[in-house]
């Protein structure tokens, strides 16, 4: 029935038509392009937890060849093409966890704040979509020390953005971030990522929690060590009742070039080859478990669960429904 | 890492810990679960059009081994495990389509303003959520007369929801179902769609304008024959510059049962071999070229592209992202 239909085609058939086209009807006031993207916020029940998905914005990173340290440029541009996204551009998707415990509400990592890209920053404005105050928020969890991870907890001039929550960090995230024997030692990107956890954290160290990765940090989220992206870097499980969701953070970034192919290294892994087995082995528990998963730079709501296909995994995105 | 990590060994340490736990930290006051989805409307630009997916809900409809009249009841079942879907339900997720060319403002089927069932009707909602009222919309194009495509037109009382919009259905589909003799030939839950189109055109149909598919309805908005799924279902192509989308309507159905197994028929399409006909073809052509595709039935935000894999298709959903 629709044997006619090509790209060609259509695109001739309307350029031919759109002239002599006689609209049927008085022309109406045109709607104003609203040119700004619906709001993101999902939520999702966990047993009597209720989670919200809350998109941050999305970074488009321009790449070249050595973004991916174990594989090609083309290759890169292969696995982007697969997901019909345009070769050479990175799209680093952001999208922290909001957790109503029913007695706590808490933050697992705060965004960027609008202090890396123009296209990101947007989580406070969609903590609004939700319903949310940052006042109303008890605790943040921070899987680590990343600017798109910590920034939304300060504004660009320096003032707190949740006044009332209390942060928590990972030991031994704290303790590399903070060790000046380490900074001393950092240069390029990574000096960057020193200097910008120390002013985060510069004035209000003192209130932060650490937690060693293994601890139950709120009552019903458990803290996982999943070193290699950093190192400290955390992962958590997130469970009420009978149910469970594997809050992944950065262990996988975008599925359609790290899961599926699991052993690629990019350049933000500080420890390639830690990373990649931290990364196998959460993808094969994920898959042997049917887990529901989350993880920080998948396509928002980027939440779902992961199935084994070939070499490598692939994200079975949650279907959005009503409550 | 993780090794330690499965929902066994996570469920008991979380229920050891929960009594145990000390809060360090005197109480916040909880926040209120929401209990509500956040808004469903994802924006995106085609050429100078800007497009709104805008999300009625999800029909969670009870099936049994005769949903899909060519696959047994374990088969459909174990395509629902597949999406990590319960079995016996058949969830019918609802998105329709609002274009914006700048000079009109169209929305593509209407919703089913829950008259269906109370898990969707939120179309009017979610078209607020965008920052548009019922009354800017100025052109509607009906795709077929199914009951959740054109319920939205009216409320349960008969009032008129959009009443400034000119209403387009297909030619075909119009003469079909307003055709006495049909009607008296028709039982169950056919005869209900006869008496519901009914209902909602009986006082407007003077005003409702008719198209044959294959004829341009609205300037770079293109019809489509799609007929199987109803004698006169339509598809639609929109175009602006040199972008097109493929709005595939009810020509496949949910992407892991129907465009995975492109041959099954389910109960609706009532010309099943001619729908397998047209669902083949119209996936083949969006493969071929591949064409943006927006389908009603798929999971919110129910647009992205279409590949081939084995001996049918899937959906690689588009990446939410900022305007």
């Amino acid at each position: 029935m629709v044997t006619h239909l090509t790209r060609r085609t259509l695109l001739t058939a309307t350029a031919l038509a759109a002239g002599a086209a006689a609209w049927p009807r008085a022309g109406f006031a045109a709607a104003p392009l609203a040119n700004a993207q619906g709001p993101g916020a999902y939520r999702y029940r966990l047993g009597a937890f209720e989670l919200t998905a809350i998109y941050d914005g999305t970074w488009f990173l321009p790449i070249d060849g050595t973004f991916v340290t174990n594989a090609s440029g083309p290759e890169v541009n292969e696995a982007l093409a697969s997901a019909f996204l345009p070769p050479d551009i990175m799209p680093i998707s952001i999208t922290a966890l909001l957790v109503n415990t029913g007695s706590k509400l808490v933050l697992i990592d705060t965004g960027s704040a609008g202090q890396i890209t123009d296209t990101a920053g947007f989580l406070n404005a969609n903590l609004g979509a939700a319903g949310v105050k940052a006042a109303d928020i008890d605790t943040i969890l921070i899987s680590h020390c990343h600017a798109d991870h910590i920034n939304g907890l300060k504004t660009k001039d320096g003032a707190q953005v949740f006044p009332n929550a209390q942060v928590f960090v990972p030991e031994p995230e704290w303790t590399f971030w903070m060790d000046d024997g380490n900074q001393s030692r950092a240069t390029g990107s990574v000096l960057g990522y020193f200097r910008n956890a120390r002013r985060i954290f510069g004035d209000i160290g003192k209130e932060v929690q650490r937690f060693m990765p293994g601890e139950e940090v709120v009552p019903g989220i458990v803290s996982l060590p999943a070193y290699g992206h950093t190192p400290g870097h955390t992962a958590f499980a997130v469970q009420s009742g009978n149910q469970s969701l594997l809050v992944m953070s950065d262990t996988v970034r975008n599925p359609e070039l790290f899961a599926r192919n699991p052993d690629w290294q990019p350049i933000f892994d500080m420890d390639g080859a830690l990373a990649v087995k931290t990364r196998r082995t959460m993808l094969d528990r994920a898959v042997a478990d049917r887990m529901l998963v989350a993880a920080y730079h998948f396509p928002f709501p980027a939440c779902g669960h992961m199935v084994k296909r070939g070499t490598g995994y692939d994200l079975v995105p949650s279907m959005w429904r009503p409550l």
